[in-house]
């Protein structure tokens, strides 16, 4: 007796990268505890496993099969709204006139710090069901909101606790450094960050990365250095928000320290690349925050070139609220010169890679059983289909999480 | 007794214009026999429809409710997939090497010649659920993927008969001069236009609209006059694709023959927007087609400060691959500087001037009560939360049609 039968599907997308797609035409997947243990033609898979020997059966005649998408970079965590700054921006408001009143990345702050953690629970229960709805099946999460000790703990809790009580599956990444609180000197805040976040946040258990915004004007090369040794100390996994609007080291420095991921990447060179391949540090890219600025995306183009494993991820967070893998993906394409293929692969298999889960985002006997079925014949309507959300139906770990 | 009643909305947009937005916070809409009998403040509206005289009571707490979406421009009804043309197009093939190699429109044109009527229907019904649940409530849709008598008279046809199945509002457009077939030469086609397909199409009953691709090697501006002219004298208003590629004429030319509207306008000029406000004539930008060429954008700023106004449209057709008008409200915003405001109201009361409804679009006492209730607080939403569908509801004509 099996769990759940897929059968029929025009497509099954069994594993996807920046190099290569397989897929089975015509195909079936059996799921058994959680794993698959069979995927294959319908004909074969059927044969070894009929339909009368599995508890849930599902037609997926006409439709593709894709592995569940992993989103290697959110801050979906927040409380508040800024869609008034959307507004502000279209009337040629800059970012700096925002900041100064009072808006920006420091109004999420405070919101956050005014929220209790049941509200940032159910907040981020909120968008979970949104993204898990647009195909994902596994998310991080930063904390880097709060700024102090006490929130940014909160925060992780609060990441904890909606994780239990939600389908998809969430890595945790701890992210004081995120910006610095207003009227404190940066040197000083590095140094709590340092000698009290990373130490609590390593004892509350919670946290899986240390990630840090390493940017002119924020935390520069030798500070961003500082809190991602400490937090690897504390066994906490370097990641880096990398050279977004200027190049100034973050990429070389993610390599140096051996991160799982370096993010953003739109002013790294070519040996800056090379530099992170040798190191096997997966670059992330989120054109999603580039479309909401109206700024430019990051080159794929060149990482494609170097032999990259380009993942892809929402950055979803107030400034670019996008929820959607697949809206990423048609922007990886239209935008970025990506294939639909070479998007997918960003999404499941390299982006699986940028949270250090190989075994997640391919669809192979043996791997966990997340995935998503489209109301489409193929993987390509994912970013073919524009501005609108190809996912029917959902499986994590083997069970129907959204339909 | 009314048939519907929506309750503490966070905000109700009554009209909104390419000038101007009306909304009521913590407000209700009554409805009764399809149109709105109240709207106003929730303890207003209430004291005179209370919750117990209604058959339907909808909870919008924490929900704006926005007129729905009128797309006054697509080519909804095809057949055949051409996704992968999209994959090609991203490889770096031109458009004129996939036309030459058997694949743009005249490949959807073989499609559709090849596809029974009862074929038509059910696609185009299957666009019509995506539409529908993407808010919107009236569609214009036209043929010309036919381009000879029998298949556009069959997809007129197929519109009229979707029309009948769905409770999506529909404008048929007749626009045989879509294209030229292979191998004909274009006033042949033109004069087989003018003296059977639109006297046909005419006796037929069902268009309402007459179109033309005025357009560099498509049709030149005199062949588009003949087309508009004949149209006329058959009672099909006419409609005028215009300066997509090229500077040839296609706005004046709308202006002269009293067009209804003009649409795509990349090439127009300010003198060119004088001539349409002058005579009416509703200017549609389609920024949904450049976004999935990679193209330029409409200079949607020079329309507004020539006060005409805009209307936004999908242009969905296979080259341009989405249903969503909040997502070309996104894009309105992001690629072309309007405000989520105007991007609203050309997607509402402007967009229904484009096709003559001059009823629609708007949640006034006594409009057809088609409106959309969104899963967030404001309509601000709609752009702000980009390649993801905010509409949670769906009423057209009293009842709920999606949910
Ligand atoms: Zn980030
Ligand atoms: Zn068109």
């Amino acid at each position: 007796m099996i769990d759940l039968l897929l059968t029929n599907a025009a497509e099954v997308v069994t594993y996807a990268d920046h190099e290569r797609l397989d897929s089975i035409e015509d195909a079936a997947v059996a799921i058994e505890d959680g794993h698959i243990v069979a995927v294959g033609p319908t004909d074969e898979v059927t044969s070894e496993y009929p339909e009368s020997d599995a508890e849930n059966v599902l037609d997926c005649a006409g439709q593709a099969i894709v592995p569940g998408f992993v989103d290697p970079h959110t801050h979906a965590l927040f409380a508040g709204d800024r869609s008034d700054e959307f507004e502000a921006k279209l009337r040629g408001k800059t970012y700096q006139e925002i900041l100064s009143e009072g808006g920006g990345i420091l109004r999420t702050v405070e919101a956050v710090r005014d929220a209790s953690t049941d509200e940032l629970v159910e907040n981020l229960l909120e968008q979970f069901d949104v993204m898990l709805a647009h195909g994902t099946t596994t998310a991080e999460v930063k904390s880097g909101y709060g700024l102090d000790t006490e929130t940014e703990l909160r925060m992780l809790e609060a990441i904890d606790r909606a994780a239990d009580r939600h389908p998809i599956r969430v890595v945790p990444t701890f992210m004081g450094a995120h910006a610095v609180p207003n009227g404190t000197d940066t040197d000083d805040y590095v140094e709590s960050v340092v000698s009290e976040q990373i130490p609590k946040a390593a004892e509350q258990g919670i946290a899986e990365f240390c990630d840090v915004f390493c940017e002119e004007g924020v935390f520069d090369v030798e500070q961003s250095r500082r809190v991602l040794e400490a937090g690897k100390e504390h066994g906490l996994t370097p990641k880096v928000h990398a050279e977004e609007l200027t190049h100034l080291g973050g990429t070389q420095l993610a390599a140096e320290v051996g991160a799982t991921s370096a993010d953003h990447l739109l002013h790294t060179t070519g040996e800056d690349i090379d530099a992170l391949v040798a190191a096997d540090t997966t670059p992330v890219l989120l054109p999603g925050t580039a479309f909401g600025l109206g700024a430019e995306y990051a080159d794929a183009e060149m990482f494609l070139e170097h032999g990259a494993p380009v993942a892809l991820a929402t950055d979803l967070n107030p400034n670019c609220y996008s929820q959607s893998m697949p809206f990423a993906m048609t922007l990886g394409c239209v935008e970025m010169g990506m294939t639909p293929a070479q998007a997918l692969g960003a999404s499941t298999v390299n982006a699986a890679r940028a949270i250090d889960r190989a075994e997640a985002g391919r669809l192979e006997t043996g791997s966990p059983a997340d995935l998503a079925v489209l109301d489409a014949p193929s993987y390509v309507h994912l970013s073919y289909n524009f501005g609108v959300n190809s996912i029917d139906t959902v499986v994590i770990d083997g069970e129907v999480a959204h339909d």
